[in-house]
C-alpha cells in the first residue's frame, strides 16, 4: 500500500503540471483539474488496469473523463503513467499538438473518449459499460474489466446526466464506477446559486450504490474504489468532496482555494499567486514541468504490477483461446471490426412498402448475423422498425446482456451517447432509431460522433410532413437540410463527417444500409420513410442493381430520350417525380429523373460523372418535402427547387400532400411552367 | 363538493369523447387520455381558476400539457369547459381544424403551449411559474395564480425533466403543481423495459413535495390537489398512478386496461372493442359525441363558482389599480408588450471589442430599463457577458423573484425552453445566453419557440473557430448554416421563424440589438464574437446610422468606384474583408464590401435592392468562418465562397487565422486568384 504522503504528494505533483501548463498556454481550467487530482492519482496509481506496452489492450479498464477542460489533469497523470512527455504537456492547448484544449480520443496516448460538451462523457462510459457486459455475456467474465467515469459538477446538471443515471442504474452497470468531483464551484457561480439537489438521493433512486467520501484524502478514495470494484450488482458513485484550486495561495500566501476565478483562467489571472502557488505545492516556478523522482518510482512501482496484472490476465485469454477456438476467432472478428458476410440482395420485402418497413427487413437480417451489433431506440422500436432486430435478439435488462436491445427510454441524447460510447468501447457495432424530427435532440451527440469517427448508424424514420396528423411538432422540415450540414463538415480525416442517405424506395433502402455497414470510418445517416412508397422503375430489370450506384451519391434512373428537363429528388420525392413524368410524357415533355440520396457522395464523383447524371445545359428542377435549399447544392442556381418553406400542418398525408401540392399532378404543373411548356 | 359518482361519470364522458376522437380520426393517442381523464376532470371542474369570458385574463391558472399526443383529453375536458364544440372534436387532426393532433397554443381556446417533443410542455411551465413570481414580486401577491403541468411517462424520462426538476425545486416554485400520470406504459414497451427509479425519491432530492395517489380516484386527487394548493415553499408533484386505456373491453366484454397497444392507435386497432367500450363507459356508438346532461350541469356549476371568483379577483385587481396608478400602468405595458424608449444610439462602447462586449453594454442598458425582462445564461455569464445584465439586476434565488437573471446552470434545452414559458405566461420579454456551439443542445427548444412565434432573445457567443484553444467541441462551424435553415423556416404567419443577426462590429450589434428588442413576432438569434474586431469603417461619419441598415438584412459598407468584385461576408469576417480591401487597393483592384447580418432579411428586400447591393454583373466573393454553403444564397452559384469546411482545432485563434487563411493576406491573395488579377 502506498504512503499517503507520496500520494498527496504525487497529487500535488499534477497540480504543478496543471497550473504550470494552463500558465504556459495562457488559457484553460486549473482550478478544477487542481481539485480532481488526488482522486485521480490514485486511480491511476493503485487501480487502473492497462498496459502500457499495448494502449489498445481489448480488456484493459477503460477511464472516461467527462468534463474535458480538466484535461491538463488526465494529461498530467497520463504523463506519469508514460502516455505523454512533458514537452507534450509543454505544447498544451497549441496547433498541431497531441494535448488540445479539450481531449480528443488518442487511444495510443490514453484518451479514451473526446469531451468539452458537458455531461457527454459519462454516458459514453455507460455505453462502454454495456459493451463490456455484452462481451462478457458472450465470451465469459475472464474479459471482464472496470469503466470509470469522472464527472463534474456541470456534467451532474446536464440534462443528459438523468438518461445515462437512469439507464446505468436500470441495467445493473456494476462494472461503472464513476466519480464526482463535488468542489461546489462551477464556472460562472458556486453551485449554491444554480442547485440544491441532493445529489446522492438522486443517485440512489436510480439505483446506484452511492459512497460519500472527502475527495481530498487519498485513503478514503483507496477504500471507496475497492469497496465499488467488490459491487456486484449497481453501478457506483463515489461523491468526493473536493476543493477548485486546491493548493493555490496569493502573493502573500494566504489560502486562495475554493475560488471560481481559478476555474477557467490561469491563476496568475485569478487572484492566485502563480508562483507562490508552485511553490507552495512544492514544485519549481523555474521549472515547474518536472515529474518528481519519487513520483516516478510510485508510478514505476504500478507499472511492475500492472505488468503482473497484464500477463495473468492475457494469459488466462490465451487459455480461454486455446479451449474456444470458434469463439476465440469470433471475439477477434468483433474487434477487427470484421463483419460476416452480407448480402443484401438476398433480403426480401414486399412490393411498395415505406422504406422504413424495408429497413426492418435489414434490421431483422442483421439481427440474425451480427452477432456483435447493439441496436436501440429511444421508445419508438415499433414505429421507427427497429422492433424488427430485437425479435430476433432480445433486449438488455438488469444484469441480462445476452440480448442486443436497448430500449433507451424516452431520452434520444442519451441514446445516441451511449452508442457512441459502445463503439469506443471496440468490437462493436451500433445502431439506434428515432424520429427524424428528434435528430435535433440527438444533435450534440451525432457531432461528437462525427468528430470521433464513429460509426453510428441513425435510423430517422417518418422523415417529411407526410408524419401527417401529428403536425408540425414531429413533422420534419429543416432537418435533411440540417444533417447534411454534417455531410459538408468534414472530418479530421478529411471525410464526409456523416454519411447522409434519404433512400427512394425498398431498393435503395437495402443498399443504403450496406453502404452503412460498410462504413466503418463515419456514422451514417439513414432518413427513412413513414407511409409508403412504390418501387421505382428500373431501366436494368434488376432495381437492386440499380440502386447500388447510391454509392455515388447519385444517378439516373429513368432517362427519354433528349431530355427537355432534369428532374431531382431524393426519398419519397422520387416517386413523385416518377408519377409527374408519366404525366408530362403525355404532353410531350422528355425527362431525366435523378435520385440523390446523397448529395455530398454525388458532389465528390468526378466532373463527368456529375455532367451525365445532371447535364448543365438543361432546366434542373428539384423537388423535396424539405426546405428547398436542402437540394440547392445539386440544382444550382439557376434550377427551380420546389420544397417546403414553412412548418406542416395536422393532417393525414394525403390531405397534406393535396394542400402542399405534393402530388404528381401538381408538380407535373410546376415542372412544366418552369420549363415554359 | 362534488359527488364522486357524477365526477367518475365525467371522466368517463372525457374517455368516451377521446376514444370516439381518435376512432373518427383514424389516428391519435386514446389509452394515455383515458387514463388522465380523471385528473383532468377533477382540475377543471374544481381547482382551474379561468375566465370563460376572458380566457387571455393575465391572472387566470395556466394549465400545461406536456405529452401533447394526449390532446384529445384536453380538447375533451375543455369542451366541456366551453372552448371547443363537438363538430371540433369532430375535426381532430383535420386539415384547417383548430383541434391538431399535437396541441397548438391558442389562448382563446384555452391551449397554453404548443407540445409533442415529450420534457418541453412542463418545462415551460417551470418558465410559466417564474414568471408568475417574478409579477407578484413586483405587484404584489394579489396577482399570484397556480401553473398547473401534465406529465407523463415519457416526459419523466426525458432528459430535460432534470433541469425542470432542479431548477423548480432550488426557487422553492411553490406555485407549480404538476400531475405525474403514471400509468407504467410507454409507446413501445411497459416502464419496467425502461426504468426502475424511485421516482418520489427523484423529486424529493430536488425539494419538491411529493405526493403519491390512485390517480383514478377523484376523491384522492382532490385532496392531493388541495395540499399543493396549500403548499408555500416547494412545487408539488402528485404522482397519480392511472390506468392506461382506463375503461377499454374487447369485444366479448373483457377488460382490456393497461395494454401498451393502446397508446398510439385508434381503440379499434389496438385489440381492444372500440364500440363496446364505449358503451361500457355509458355512450352511444350511434352519437358518442356528446357531453351528458349532468356533466353539462357539473361544468355549468363550476362556470357560476368562475364568475365569482373571477368577479372578486378582478375586484381586488381594479382596487389595488386605483391606489398604484402607476405600478398599474407598467402592469400593463408589460402585459401589452410595451417597451420604454430605448435609445440604442445613446450606448456608449469601447472602440474595437467583441461583439459579445458590445452585447454586454447593451444588456447592462437594458438592465436598468427593461423592468419586466429576464435574461438567464446556462452557467456562462461571465463568458456570454450576460452578466452584465445580472449586475444590473440580481439572480433569483429561493422564494426571491426581486432580481431578473435566472442562473440555469449547465442546462442549455431547459433553458432554452424555461425562456418559452416565461414568455408563454405574458407580461415578460427574455433573453438567454451561452456558446454558439451548443446552440445544438438547444434546437428542439429554440423549434418550439419558433412555432409558437415566442421572440426569445439567444445570445450566442463564441461564434466561430476563434474560441481557439479549446477546440473543435468547442469551435462552431456548421452551426450558422444550421440556424439559418430556421430562417428559411416561416412560421404559420409567413415569417421568418427565427431573426438570425450576426453583427460585425459594435454599431451592428447596437442594431442588431434594436432589431432585436423590436421583433415581438419571432425569436432572435444574436451570434456573437468571443475576440475582438475592429469598428468598421463608415461611410457617412455615422456608424451607428449606417449599421441601421442591417433592417434590410445586408448593405454596402464600403464601395470604390467601379468595383471589380464584391465581397460578402458577416461578423468578424468583414473586418477581415476590410483589412483584404486595403491589399487590393495596392494592387489595383477596387471592391464593394457587403455586410449580410441576416440572409434572410436581405432576399427579402426588392430586387433593385439586392441588385444595388450584390450587382448581378459583378464577380461575388463570400468569406465565412462558417461552411461555405452559409452564404451559398447571396454568393450565387458563380460566385466563390471562402469557409471553413472542417472541424477546426485547438490553439491560439490568431495562430488559426494563420493556419486556416483567415488573415487579410491570405483572403486578398484568394479575392485577387478569384477574379484574376
Amino acid at each position: 500500500m502506498n504512503d499517503t504522503n507520496l500520494l498527496n504528494r504525487a497529487a500535488d505533483n499534477i497540480r504543478i503540471l496543471t497550473a504550470a501548463m494552463v500558465e504556459k498556454a495562457k488559457s484553460g481550467h486549473p482550478g478544477g483539474a487542481m481539485g480532481g487530482a488526488d482522486f485521480t492519482n490514485v486511480l491511476y496509481s493503485e487501480f487502473l488496469v492497462y498496459d502500457p506496452e499495448d494502449p489498445k489492450w481489448i480488456n484493459r479498464d477503460r477511464f472516461f473523463l467527462d468534463p474535458g477542460h480538466m484535461s491538463p489533469m488526465l494529461y498530467s497523470v497520463l504523463a506519469m503513467s508514460g502516455f505523454y512527455t512533458m514537452d507534450d504537456l509543454k505544447s498544451f492547448r497549441q496547433w498541431g499538438s497531441i494535448t488540445p484544449g479539450h481531449p480528443e480520443v488518442d487511444v495510443m496516448h490514453g484518451i479514451e473518449n473526446t469531451s468539452g460538451p458537458l455531461g457527454q462523457g459519462h454516458t459514453m462510459a455507460v455505453g462502454a459499460a454495456i459493451a463490456e457486459r455484452f462481451m462478457a455475456a458472450r465470451f465469459g467474465e475472464w474479459c471482464s474489466h472496470k469503466i470509470y467515469a469522472f464527472i463534474s459538477d456541470g456534467g451532474i446538471q446536464e440534462e443528459i446526466s438523468q438518461g445515462a443515471g437512469r439507464v446505468a442504474g436500470f441495467l445493473g452497470l456494476h462494472n461503472l464506477i464513476m466519480f464526482y468531483d463535488s468542489n461546489d464551484v462551477q464556472l460562472s457561480t458556486d453551485t449554491d446559486a444554480v442547485t440544491d439537489e441532493n445529489t446522492a438521493e438522486k443517485y440512489r433512486a436510480w439505483n446506484w450504490n452511492v459512497i460519500e467520501i472527502d475527495g481530498c484524502d487519498p485513503v478514503a478514495i483507496r477504500d471507496a474504489l475497492a469497496l465499488a470494484n467488490r459491487e456486484t450488482e449497481r453501478p457506483t458513485l463515489i461523491i468526493g468532496k473536493t476543493i477548485m484550486g486546491r493548493g493555490c495561495v496569493t502573493a502573500t500566501g494566504e489560502n486562495f482555494e475554493g475560488k471560481c476565478s481559478t476555474h477557467g483562467q490561469p491563476l496568475s489571472k485569478s487572484g492566485a499567486s502563480y508562483e507562490k502557488t508552485i511553490e507552495h505545492l512544492g514544485g519549481s516556478v523555474e521549472n515547474p514541468f518536472v515529474i518528481f523522482p519519487e513520483v516516478v518510482g510510485l508510478y514505476a512501482r504500478r507499472a511492475e504490477e500492472l505488468k503482473k496484472i497484464v500477463a495473468e490476465r492475457k494469459a488466462v485469454q490465451a487459455a480461454w483461446e486455446k479451449a474456444n477456438p470458434e469463439l476465440a476467432a469470433e471475439l477477434h472478428d468483433f474487434y477487427a471490426g470484421k463483419l460476416p458476410e452480407l448480402d443484401f440482395a438476398s433480403i426480401a420485402y414486399k412490393p411498395n412498402v415505406a422504406t422504413r418497413t424495408a429497413s426492418a427487413n435489414v434490421l431483422s437480417y442483421l439481427g440474425e448475423r451480427v452477432k456483435n451489433m447493439v441496436v436501440s431506440s429511444a421508445d419508438l422500436a415499433n414505429s421507427d422498425k427497429t422492433e424488427a432486430f430485437l425479435k430476433k435478439t432480445g433486449a438488455f435488462s438488469k444484469g441480462n446482456f445476452k440480448g442486443a436491445f436497448l430500449h433507451a427510454g424516452v431520452a434520444e441524447l442519451t441514446m445516441a451517447s451511449i452508442m457512441n460510447g459502445i463503439l469506443l468501447h471496440g468490437g462493436m457495432q451500433a445502431a439506434c432509431g428515432t424520429f427524424f424530427v428528434f435528430s435535433d435532440y440527438m444533435k450534440p451527440a451525432v457531432r461528437m460522433a462525427a468528430l470521433m469517427e464513429l460509426p453510428v448508424k441513425y435510423v430517422w424514420t417518418h422523415d417529411a410532413f407526410r408524419v401527417g396528423e401529428d403536425g408540425p411538432t414531429h413533422e420534419p422540415v429543416e432537418q435533411e437540410a440540417q444533417m447534411r450540414l454534417m455531410e459538408q463538415l468534414k472530418n479530421h480525416s478529411g471525410k464526409h463527417s456523416v454519411l447522409v442517405l434519404r433512400p427512394a424506395d425498398s431498393a435503395e433502402t437495402l443498399v443504403a444500409w450496406k453502404l452503412a455497414m460498410e462504413n466503418s470510418d463515419t456514422p451514417t445517416a439513414l432518413i427513412l420513410s413513414r407511409q409508403d412508397v412504390p418501387d421505382l422503375p428500373s431501366a436494368t430489370g434488376n432495381r437492386y442493381a440499380d440502386a447500388l450506384q447510391l454509392a455515388k451519391g447519385a444517378y439516373v434512373l429513368m432517362r427519354d430520350e433528349n431530355p427537355d428537363v432534369v428532374l431531382v429528388a431524393n426519398g419519397s420525392e422520387v416517386s413523385t417525380l416518377v408519377g409527374a413524368s408519366e404525366i408530362l410524357h403525355g404532353q410531350g415533355v422528355r425527362v431525366q429523373i435523378v435520385s440523390v440520396p446523397s448529395i455530398g457522395l454525388f458532389l465528390d464523383q468526378p466532373q463527368s460523372y456529375r455532367e451525365s447524371v445532371i447535364p448543365s445545359g438543361l432546366p434542373v428542377f428539384g423537388l423535396t418535402a424539405g426546405l428547398p435549399s436542402t437540394l440547392l447544392q445539386v440544382v444550382g442556381c439557376k434550377g427551380k427547387v420546389y420544397g417546403l418553406d414553412h412548418f406542416g400542418y395536422s393532417a393525414p398525408y394525403k390531405v397534406l400532400d393535396e394542400k402542399l401540392g405534393f402530388t404528381p399532378e401538381h408538380i407535373a404543373g410546376e415542372i412544366a411552367a418552369f420549363i415554359g411548356k
